[in-house]
Parts: structure tokens; C-alpha cells; sequence
């Protein structure tokens, strides 16, 4: 047990038997300094996102990430549900299509209040811009959906057109998001980000339409998707049923209609991380893990930092 | 049965047994002609959405119904579900306290595929400039998304920001729209319309999140309405019940469970419009008919008019 | 205008231009004694359900019609349902297989107090035995969940195993009755019906379950059937999409999407009526038309008279 | 690791540090000389369900573990997910009232096929009377429904009658079970189990009215609870919710809409367990710990064995 994450990185790497890797589950500020911590002692690093709370931040990480090679991972657990792993393989395969629309939204309502003021320290740290940074439920939420959106589709978010705003009174941070999308491509989209949903829990949703198909997904029921082929009847894909595909397969620990939720997607991911950094000891293939890296975490900054950019210059479409 | 419009109304007009109102369900382009030709021999006018092709056309109609005096009533169906007026005269009487966040959407997936080239007389007039107007999806299904939302809320709406896009090849008009919204009092909201959303078929949605409560209903499942009271268990209100407001009662046809659909909606509407003109007759009160008129198929233009404009100029934000 | 169905029934036989049909839409007890004098002067009936309110007099009624060769029609209105006839089709195509279990319940509210004495008329009759006859729920919703497991599946029930309570104090006939079916071709199924189900509408619900595959259906969404084939994907079949079967397409009146309900169940029901009536005159065929006629309401009230006779008889499997 | 149970049984007791408790998971068949030989030597016992695969069996267990003084736990895992304990609960406070009518049902289709003549384990034995016991779908799943409707509503079943149907060739055992239900207090309700029944996963469900109110829990959506109270709107209870009862919070692992599932139930199962051992040792009270017992394990093989004996006696009523 250490007094500092300073002592704990200087300790655990002179050890003989130190740890490899390790979690960050602070809030957004501490992300950048204790990863630069370990990562100057060759410890790998898990960390929560957002990446950092600033984009130079996330580009000076992922410089020295580059420069000592340890492995760096974030976590974006929502890609470990095997059914947003199925949508991702099935846009894959081309059963969409070419996509031309993706609506993504994350919604919450445990904001709706100043919830802040009522010594919550979940609501404290969120909505306090020195430990949250300059992004409030677009840094906190928005970037899960953003994340969503890129890993089940493939294609890169290239501008924006955003509306951020705070509804609480007295909420520096913003509390609804509001972001038109420009995928490469040509796919458009809009993403919508709220903490003062009220009735909402972690609504997390996507829906992505091609012209050969559309695929709906919500978190709150992550074991189904929902399949529409291009003038066919509609499908319930559920996991766990034989005839999904091997990234499913791969991340569902239970038969089908017994229910796999969150945890179980936290442990998926944690699995699959701990097989890439075995893999980088041992040579072993961990090719198929579908780990998010330091190059997804500068990825989400830059989206927050365009939405940011956006929002403050009058909802101008912005490169990301 | 005549041969024109134009005789029709000249006819009807010298009659002693004469039509004292006209339905026009054409095409978008000729809503202004028959109109005005109605209304000019004092025949009242019901006439679908949009009301016109241009704003400055249904700028002259409003000025011709004010100078002529007849009626004006514009089928927008949808609001007379009844658990969209429950919707309606809960937000009225506070039960949502002040709302913040409006979300709508209308998705269809009917005009995915080249629909128009098939021989679909329904899809060569929408996707047509000449008989649509400019406005493709956002005129023919934003119109009633934005609607819904105005009559729900009772909020104008001041300005958008809008991306429109064309995803089938070879179409002129827009088939998907995108739409940031500003409403008066600070509320802020999104509007999404698609005619390429394979897999939907005719997804009318609203949600209206409060400072005390959450709504949310969807056309598919006109009876039910979501509420979502701050801090409370959400509750599922359904068509039929005691509880329901008058305004519900009202358009309410069958005991709850029994269920009501299009028609009876489109019904009720008529009702009310046939209640109205009645009443301009005798002088009975109709105050309690919740029909659409002149004022709202303008505001409906100027809506389009203004995500045309602001889709145009780059997605700037665009007053109303 | 007349003072009594005999007067009625006398007068519009003698008039040139009397009625060709009379509809039955009053308690039970009246079905019987209306029916025959309408029959008995040559018109065609149109009875709502139960037929009667003992089996002699549904024989009896059943061989006047035989003798006199008038037309006799029972309005199970939710075998009009279009995907209620798309489950017929399926089923009657082979699209499941051979059916093994068939699960029908028809859960209702409304009289889990003692509403009779409350005031309300419909609650009174319909725990009346004198009007009622002597099945309550059985009776009144039990037909209806029987008619449609009959009508869907096409098998016969062959015995049934009852226990029919009455919970509300002082209620002189049944409000639940639960029975074990045996259907011919050794299918096996439970039929449940309840007034007395707090918080259900008109909760009326098939599942059929044969060797390759599923159904189910729910008439508060009439407008789905959900379908699971063996070992594939689970399908939502839609209301008016193109690949519906000819007997669904004949009912639907609306697109996909634009919610038909119980009005226009009854609409269809009457329309068929109406076809066959019609096709009697003229000669034209009618065979398409899938309407209930005497012999539907016998055996409805051959299942009620088992199912009073199991239940009073402890339980025993009675044939039907 | 041990050649076999009884080794293990000898050594674990003789070691110093040898096992508390034992978990058995097996087959059927194993449960009765397993747990005896565990119980013996003072090893607590827990047991899969059914507990053994004879009524005699089962009685002969419990006396030993009475002269013994073990604890034996039977895993009845539904029992352990948060928006069950929050229906017993609810129904304990008197929420609904008087319960009347008990609703359950356990759905699966994983048997439709002979599986267990293609090389599957897990269906071999589940057909198999040896290894199974002289119920098949009644044992395997319709206990786990009997437990379910007996932990919430608290009521006994007093008396069945059942038909039990084998419905692939050549399969001795049943896989559809249907059961009438007469519970204490004059309630009254259905069973029904299947292995059959095509496109259903692990559909356990129940729904319990009483004069008040009525509940519905489905175990693939675990995370809600259905609540409509008499004559008021019906309420979506969700698990996290703050207005929960404490039974349901402590087994609540994640916030609200952070799915918990099938595993969490056994976390929580395997938690309570473990704290009422460390009670025997400690004297610490676990008396708000839920857990299943030898007498649980008991009741639920008296169910099967009347069900058993009502089937083969042509479905008379049978006492429990």
C-alpha cells in the first residue's frame, strides 16, 4: 500500500516480482500524470476514459508511449458486449451494406439535479472542470457513444457540428450534448449525450442504417440486436445462439436467455487485455482481441476537443 | 364529379347544397392552388402538409384566409392521438416542471432503395422538386416530427441547424435530415427524419425530459405513454385510463386495451374540424377542439424554409 | 324504430325493402330467443359470442339455421386481426411444423373488485347468470381465447381438465378459470382467462410451438407476430409488409407502421360478412372470407360446457 | 483432486485446513450419495437442484442432515436476482394485497430436436431417467418455476393436476409439463414448463395478482419489475432504483442500468451462503440472508412427486 501513485510506480518497478500492468479508475485529471508514471518504468496501463482532460495532453502521452513501448490500454468497455461485437462484424462482413446513417445517444438522468451540491462525490468530480476537465457529459459519456459509433462501424467521425449546454443552474461543466456527425464515406449521423434525461439510467443506444440493412443495439438490453435486412422481415439476433460470429462467440460466457451484463463485458475486456500482454512476453497471438489502445484514447480527445471547439464557435462544422 | 379544381370550386360555390369544405390530399405543389381557389369562393379548406412548396406561397394563403375570412385547418394527424394530447396536457400543467431536452425523430426506410425509378407513383411525387418543393424528407416527415414536438411542448422553435443529404444516388431531394434545435425559454433539442432507415417503418418518436420529469410515446405504440417523474418509478400510462386528462379522453374511442390506430386518429381530427366549422355556423363552442390552422402549416414552412437555408449556408444555426 | 326484436323481426320480413341481416349485440340471454326469430323469417344473423347460455339451445338454434338455410354469423372479431391470419397461414402452410404446445391466455382487469355493484351495467350482466348464462369469464373472453387457438392452429380441442373460481366476494360466477387442453393430433396446450388480473387490459395472447418453430402474438401490439424458426434467428413479421401471406394482405388497410386496431378487426369481420352475404345473392365467391359461422359458435359452447363440467367435476379431463 | 467423492469426503475432513463446504453440481442422480457422504463428515452441503431423483431420497436426506446438524443449501439461483426479491418483498408488505391468481412459466427450446442422440452431454442426461430421475422438464425447470412463485408470494402449492407430455420420439422422458395450482389462502394459478418450445431461450416468468395490485418479472429481462397497483398507472421498477426495498438492495452489485445478470445471482447466492456459515461458526446474525435450505429442496421434490403421480393418475387433483 502506497502513500503516492509516484512511490507505487518507483516501487513496483524495482520489484522482482512488481506488476506488469496497471488500472487507473481516477478522475479524468489524474489519468495523464499517473500514466506517464508508470509508463516511464515500463509498467503497461489500463485507464478509464477520457484519455486526458486536454488534447495536447493525449498526443504528449501517446509521444511517450511511442518512445518507451509499453502497452497502453483504455477502456471502452461497451465494445466488450458480445452483440455490439456481433453488429461490428456483421457491418464487417458487409450485411449493412455501405452505411449511410448512424445515430448514436447516451442518456442519463442522474444529473438532472444539482446533485453536486448535495455532497455526491460521483456528481462532485464530474462537474468540476479541474478534475473532469473542459468537458462535462460529452467528456464523461459522449465519448462512449463516440467510441460505440467508431468501433462498430469502422469509420472515422471526420467533423462536427455540436451544441453543448448546461441545464443545471450553476453547472460549470455541460450536462447535454447535442453533435451532428460527418463520417467518412459519406455516412452522416447525430449523437446526443444528456445527464439530465430524467427516467433515463445508462442509455446507452446506436442504430446504424445501410443500404443493404440496419442494425439497432441498447445497452440497457445488451443481449439483443435487433437486424433489419433490406426488405426482409426483422430479425432478434440474441447471444449466444450458434449461428453468431466468432467475435461473439468469443466474449459470451453463459447459454442464451441467461443474461450477461456489464460486469461480464468489464471481465471480457480485462481478459482479453491480459492475453495481449502475455501475448507480448510470450509471442503468442492475441490478434483477435479487440483491445482499444492509446491511439483510441487520442482519437476521443480530439472528438471532445472539435465538439468543444464546435459548441464555443457557434456550432460551426469542425474537423476533428 | 368534375373536371378541374378550379370548376369544382365554382360550381360547389353556386350551388345551394354546395360542399361547405374541400380535403386537398395532392401532392405538395398544387396545396396553394386548390387552396386559394377554395377559398376565395368561401368554401372551408383541410388541406395535408406541407402547406405549401415555397414560404412566400404560404405567406400569400395566410394572407388570403385572414382577408377572406373562411377556415383553414392542416391535417396534422399525429397530434391527435390521444396519449399525445395526455403528453400535451401534462407538460401544459407542469408535470415535466420546465422542459430542457426535446428529442424527435421520424424514420422510415421506404425511399432506401431507388423506389421512384420502380414505378412508385407515391415515391416519384416526394422525391420530385416539381410536385414535393425542395424539401424532400424534411418536408414530408420533418414537418410532422417538428409539429409533434411544437404541440407537445407548446414551445416554438428559434433556430436550427441542419444537415440534409441525399444517400440514394440520382435523387434531387433530401432523404435523410439532421437537425440541432433551439426553442424558446433555453430548451434544446434534436429532430432526425430519414426515409433510408431500412428496418423502420414509420417511426414518429418524442421525448421530452423536464426539470421534474421525463415523456416519452411512440407512433408504433400510440396507446402507451411513457412518464418518467424525477426520482419516482417510471409509470406507463395507457390510453383508456381513468386517470387520462380530458384532452385524452376526449379523442379516446375504446375502453383501454383495445387498440386505436391511424384512422381513428385521423378520425378524431376530422371530428373536431367538422366540431369547428359547426360551431362558426351556430356559435357553439368548439374551444376545446385542438385542430391546426393556417398559423401552424406557416410555421411548418418557415421550419423547412430555415433547415433549407441553414443546411445550405453550412449548417450554420438559422433562425426560424 | 320498435318496440321489441319480435315486432322488429316481423316488420322488416313484411317490408319491400326490409333488412337482409340483424346484428346481435345484447347479453347473452338474448342471443337465443333474437337469433331464432330472426331466423325463423328468413334473416341472416350476425351474433356477438357466446352463442347462447346453454348448449341445447346453441343445438337447437344450430338445426333451425340447417332447417330454415339462412346465413349465421359469430363475430370473433380477433381471428380479423391480419396477423392473426398471417399465424393461420403459417401454420396451415406448415411454416412451424407440426404444432405441439399451444399457450392462449386472455387476462383482463377490470373486475378484480366488485364493480357489479357499483353501478356499472356491463359489470352486471356480465355476473349475472340469468343474463350471462352460467360461465363469467369462461364465457365472455375464455370463448374468445378458445376461438383463436382453434382458428389459428385448426385443431379441435378434444378434452379439457378446468378449475374455474370466483374471487370477488358474493360473485356468483367465475372471474378465473384456468384449463389444461388436449387437442387432437396430440397437441397440448393450457388456455388461462381472468377478469380479475390487476393491471392487464385486454391481454388476449397465442404461442404455438410446433416441431420447426414458433409463434406468438399479442392483440394489445396486433400488429406483430413474432416468429422463431428452429434454430435460425427469431423474426418480427410486420403488418403489411410484402412477403405477408394473401389472407393477411386482404385485411390490411394501411401501410406498415400506421397502427390498425380493434375497429378495424371489425371492419374487416363485417366487410367479409357482408362479401358473403352478397355471394349468397349473386353467386359470386366468397370462399376467401374467413368467417365464423353456427358451427364455430356451437363449438365454443361445447368448450364452455366442458370446461363447467370439468371444473364441477373436479377436475377431471372431459371431452369436449 | 480427488479418484472420487467419497475419498474427497474422508480426506477434506481429515485435513486441518479441509474444506467448509461442498458444492455439487451434478448430475441428478449423484445429489443424494454425494450430499450423504459430505454431510457424514460434517461437510456442509451445497446442492444443485432437483435435490435427489425420489421423494424417499429427498425425506431420507433431510432426517440426516436433522440428526447431523449440517447446513445444506439448495441453489435456487433465481431466487438471488435483485427485482425477485423486490417482488417478494413487496408482496410480503402487502403491496398486492391478497394474492388470487399465481402465473408462472419456465420456456425453453433447447430439446425441440433429439439432441441428446447428436452427442450433447447436457441433453443426454437431462432425458435420461437414470441420471435425471423420473422427471424430466417437470424436475429440471418446472422446480425452479415452483420455487420461484413459492419465494415470492410465501404461499405453499397445497394440491396439483397435471399432464406431463413427451413430445420427440423416443424420449422417456416429459419435456412439456402443464400444472394447475391451488395455493394456500385460496389462491389459484398455472405451471407450465417446456424444453419444447421453440425459439424461447431460458424464458422463466411470473405473474402474481392479488386484489391490490398485480407484479410481473421475466427472468431475460431481470432488471425490471412490473407493478400495477389497483386503478392506478402501472410502474417499471428497476433495479438500483433508490425506492427499492433493502432485500433488493443487497443483491444490488451495480447502479441502475448497468445490466446485472445470471451470474451476478449466483454471486450474490454464493455471498449469502457464505455468510450464514460464517454465522454458525461466528454467531454474527444472518438472518436477512435468503437462501434456499434442506426443507426448500424437500417441498420441491414433494411438487414433482405429486405432479409425477396427478399425470399418471389422468390429472386429478393431487395434494402436495
Amino acid at each position: 500500500v502506497y502513500v503516492s501513485y509516484q512511490q507505487m510506480a518507483q516501487a513496483e518497478h524495482l520489484r522482482p516480482d512488481g506488476i506488469e500492468a496497471v488500472s487507473i479508475v481516477t478522475p479524468n485529471h489524474l489519468h495523464y500524470p499517473i500514466a506517464r508514471a508508470f509508463c516511464e518504468v515500463g509498467i503497461h496501463v489500463i485507464c478509464d476514459k477520457p484519455l486526458t482532460t486536454s488534447l495536447p495532453d493525449a498526443r504528449a502521452l501517446e509521444a511517450l508511449i511511442k518512445a518507451r513501448g509499453g502497452l497502453f490500454f483504455i477502456t471502452y468497455n461497451y465494445a466488450a458486449y458480445p452483440m455490439v461485437r456481433q453488429a461490428r462484424a456483421m457491418i464487417a462482413s458487409g450485411a449493412l451494406g455501405k452505411p449511410r446513417v448512424i445515430q448514436v445517444e447516451y442518456a442519463q438522468g442522474w444529473l438532472a439535479t444539482a446533485l453536486e451540491r448535495s455532497g455526491s462525490k460521483q456528481a462532485e468530480w464530474h462537474t468540476d472542470p479541474a478534475r473532469a476537465g473542459p468537458g462535462g457529459s460529452i467528456a464523461d459519456i459522449g465519448t462512449h457513444a463516440f467510441h460505440l459509433a467508431r468501433f462498430v462501424t469502422g469509420l472515422r467521425v471526420t467533423a462536427v457540428a455540436a451544441e453543448l449546454t448546461s441545464f443545471v443552474p450553476g453547472r460549470p461543466l455541460d450536462d447535454n450534448a447535442a453533435v451532428l456527425l460527418r463520417f467518412e464515406d459519406g455516412a452522416r449521423g447525430s449523437l446526443w449525450a444528456s445527464q439530465v434525461a430524467v427516467g433515463e439510467d445508462n442509455g446507452l443506444r446506436l442504430r446504424v442504417y445501410g443500404d443493404r440493412g440496419g442494425l439497432a443495439w441498447s445497452q440497457e438490453r445488451p443481449d439483443e440486436l435487433r437486424f433489419a435486412p433490406l426488405q426482409a422481415p426483422v430479425q432478434i439476433l440474441r447471444r449466444g445462439a450458434p449461428s453468431l460470429s466468432a467475435d461473439a462467440a468469443r466474449v459470451t460466457h453463459l447459454p442464451a436467455g441467461h443474461p450477461q451484463g456489464y460486469l461480464e463485458a468489464f471481465a471480457s475486456l480485462y481478459g482479453e487485455i491480459a492475453r495481449v500482454i502475455l501475448s507480448a512476453r510470450t509471442g503468442a497471438s492475441s490478434s483477435d482481441a479487440l483491445v482499444s489502445t492509446i491511439a483510441d484514447g487520442v482519437e476521443g480527445m480530439r472528438f471532445i476537443d472539435a465538439v468543444l471547439r464546435s459548441s464555443a464557435g457557434g456550432g460551426a462544422w469542425t474537423p476533428v
